[in-house]
């Protein structure tokens, strides 16, 4: 490309620039996006949290770092008041061994492995012949006949489809969540898993995985997406294959964490909340980048923001890094407890947690009122090419908030990379882009900037 | 993340199929995505191009084959005709000797360096003290008295303010085009020019400069941006610095190459044409993936793509496959120069060339009919979130069809990360996203099926 179009780009600027001059919210969200641009924290302190803390699997050490880290930081921007909320959360280790074997007759062939996050460890090594299914349903059709005594290996790929990856993980994503329970119904000893990305790579992803009430504990692992189709071709080869396992994860006792709280007090209904937030825990492998280091330092970005322009809101913001979404959510449930015991009074939330890419718009659930509220605000927030503003569902984190009164957020970013790096080894700070990152946390000090300075209440009263 | 936003990505599924069993456009489009998603050739045609080919710069053996690539996977494809058209176009080199040095007193520090495209080469080693400057008209207001003599570092840095990260290398783009010729003025003996990039990256970005007429031509070369940001600090310190430059590059006499011709013959106006195309030329550094390969291989998918769902124009399409965008665009100078002599109807024309991105929508120029009726396919398209439809720039290459009858179109990619690969090392196949790059191609042949199957014509007639 030679000459870029910078039409196209001068129209932009000076379609905000001209209504900018009309509209003190325009001018507002202008100087919002400008100060995260240029003088923007996000990116360095995702550097830090990712290179310096890294993994931060509730109950860990690394985890105990991120939450100190965290009100440092927020100590250190200046905020009113930033403290720490208790929070008990799970405790599981992957511990030293984790090793995969593929055995054809007399040939034994590595593969990498990764155990589920909940998982069971293996008693020594497992060892058992392979079943593919594709649905949890062929379980049933197999029976236990064909099953007992097996490991499953559950290889239904993401839906190519559909334009919106999530949606593609949410289409596969109970093979990972109860497929080992499920498979253990039938007598089955051990689960692979299809690792739940796009992605033809060559390493395994994790994730939450639950084991239902009555059925066996049997151990579960994820291979990846590469694996899993040459595991596929071999079955066809040799459906007597057998994979040995062997996994020392386990669950040691629940711990006591933290949820990060940090406050810039409401001048005019200092007792009425909006929360942003995202999750300070992460998998074990990786660093959390995108997943969720990103939400973590957007939204501390947003208060940053706010007092480098002055900008003291009307509600009090609560910018919350919550513990434990991986793995159990016991963040978002205990906040939401402690705000319903207090009698808290929560007018909006916003959770960002899809990954540091290019913002898109929002995902929303609320009253039909303050669904027009939002897309009132639409022509303010077009010029950032922020076009999504739709009816879905917010974010793990401050779910529990839902009630009739609140309006729940998500940040919705481009999605098509997201699964490449999710709960992988891959997801570090290097695949994170510093101008989508700042993007993405300047989309969110906007919305509030609407929320808090506009309303957003639920009734037309 | 643990469950992803599924709710959002099944309510537009919904919005998709529901309006798609009343609207056969609609329909149309989702075979049209489900075809790419599921079938796509064109990444691993891209992997092809850079791979096998790599670095094609008109004038150059590989570009050779390059157009011979593009000529039988376009016969491969089964279209009805595929040709070349010849094309004049310049043969710049870089040559083998490259370097740069800092020399600070006693102290030499070797600097990365990257001759301009079209920069002669320096006689033997060029040195001389360093002048910064940050705009153009600096060069006046510092006179021929501190400027003579001197090499002209040219360090203004891309505006990050801008959220089209295109407008912002526009806003920059002087320095690199005509900083030489406008140093020579005042007696300059070379230019250094930091790179046209957001990214603090170490590498130096090329890309096309032009001498005008009436002045000496002096050599030229980028720096990387965390070594103009070194150089600016140096030069605070010892404004009596000095630079050391050799570059053989040289200009050779012009030769014959081509542009790549591929049609489907349209069933109701075969002499009416609908173009679509990239360039398949690049710089002589990396492998050209997202400037322009992803627009060449997005190109012949469209073809592809009409072939496998049995999808017959109604006019006559075009992939063309233009040689010398980069420097000179003498292959689009070229194809509208026969065009016009052979009194051919150009109905509209589609470019990609601002990389294999996430798309987000079109740019137009046309008819004030013609950008309504596009607009008019708004609700077709926003399903696979395209929402950009805007009036600018079109394309280098198919602008010189302009007239007042024919549609000419842009695809908008995410801009973020375009400028950190741009006309580098760093634009390589790995950078490009397979998913990203098919949606591009599905989002050019969903406009090209409406442009075809519903009329684009110029008035309301």
């Amino acid at each position: 490309m030679k000459k870029f179009c910078s039409t196209i780009a001068c129209l932009t600027l000076l379609a905000s620039v001209s209504s900018s001059q009309f509209n003190p919210d325009s001018v507002m969200i202008r100087s919002i996006f400008n100060e995260v641009l240029a003088n923007g924290e996000c990116y360095e302190n995702l550097r830090y949290l990712c290179k310096d803390i890294g993994a931060r699997l509730s109950g860990s050490e690394e985890a105990d770092k991120a939450i100190v880290w965290g009100k440092l930081t927020m100590e250190g921007l200046g905020m009113d008041t930033v403290y720490l909320q208790p929070v008990i959360v799970p405790h599981w280790t992957r511990g030293s061994v984790e090793s995969g074997y593929l055995i054809d007759g007399e040939v034994q062939e590595e593969v990498q492995i990764c155990a589920l996050g909940g998982s069971v460890g293996t008693v020594g090594k497992l060892r058992a012949q392979v079943i593919e299914v594709k649905h949890l349903e062929e379980l049933a059709e197999l029976g236990r006949e064909k099953v007992e005594g097996k490991i499953v290996f559950f290889n239904r790929a993401l839906d190519p489809l559909l334009i919106n990856t999530g949606a593609a993980y949410g289409g596969a994503f109970d093979q990972r969540s109860k497929g080992a329970s499920e498979a253990a119904r039938y007598g089955a000893v051990g689960a692979l898993v299809r690792s739940l990305t796009h992605a033809l790579d060559t390493f395994p992803h994790t994730g939450a995985m639950n084991y239902e009430e009555g059925v066996t504990h049997i151990p579960a692992a994820a291979i990846s997406t590469v694996d899993a189709r040459m595991l596929h071709g071999k079955l066809k080869e040799n459906p007597e294959i057998e994979f040995q396992l062997q996994l020392s994860c386990q669950n040691l006792p629940n711990v006591e964490q933290y949820n990060v709280i940090g406050e810039l007090r409401g001048s005019e209904n200092p007792d009425e909340y909006i929360v942003v937030g995202g999750h300070l825990d992460s998998w074990d492998i990786g660093e959390g980048a995108h997943d969720d280091g990103a939400g973590i330092v957007q939204s501390m970005e947003v208060a940053r923001t706010f007092l480098a322009l002055n900008y003291q809101p009307k509600h009090t913001l609560r910018v919350v890094l919550f513990i434990n979404e991986e793995n159990g959510n016991n963040g978002g449930k205990t906040y939401a407890k402690v705000a319903e015991e207090k009698g808290e009074t929560h007018v909006a939330a916003i959770e960002s947690d899809s990954g540091g890419f290019t913002p898109r718009g929002y995902s929303m659930e609320g009253t039909d009122h303050q669904y027009a509220t939002v897309k009132g605000w639409q022509d303010l927030l077009e010029p950032y090419n922020l076009h999504l503003f739709r009816r879905g569902w917010s974010g793990v984190d401050i779910r529990p908030l839902k009630n009739d009164r609140v309006a729940l957020f998500g940040l919705i970013p481009d999605s098509q990379r997201y699964f490449d790096f999710h709960h992988s080894r891959n997801d570090v700070f290097e695949q994170v882009h510093k101008r989508e990152l700042e993007l993405g946390a300047s989309s969110i000090a906007a919305l509030i900037y609407l929320l808090d300075s506009d309303g957003i209440s639920p009734n037309e009263n």
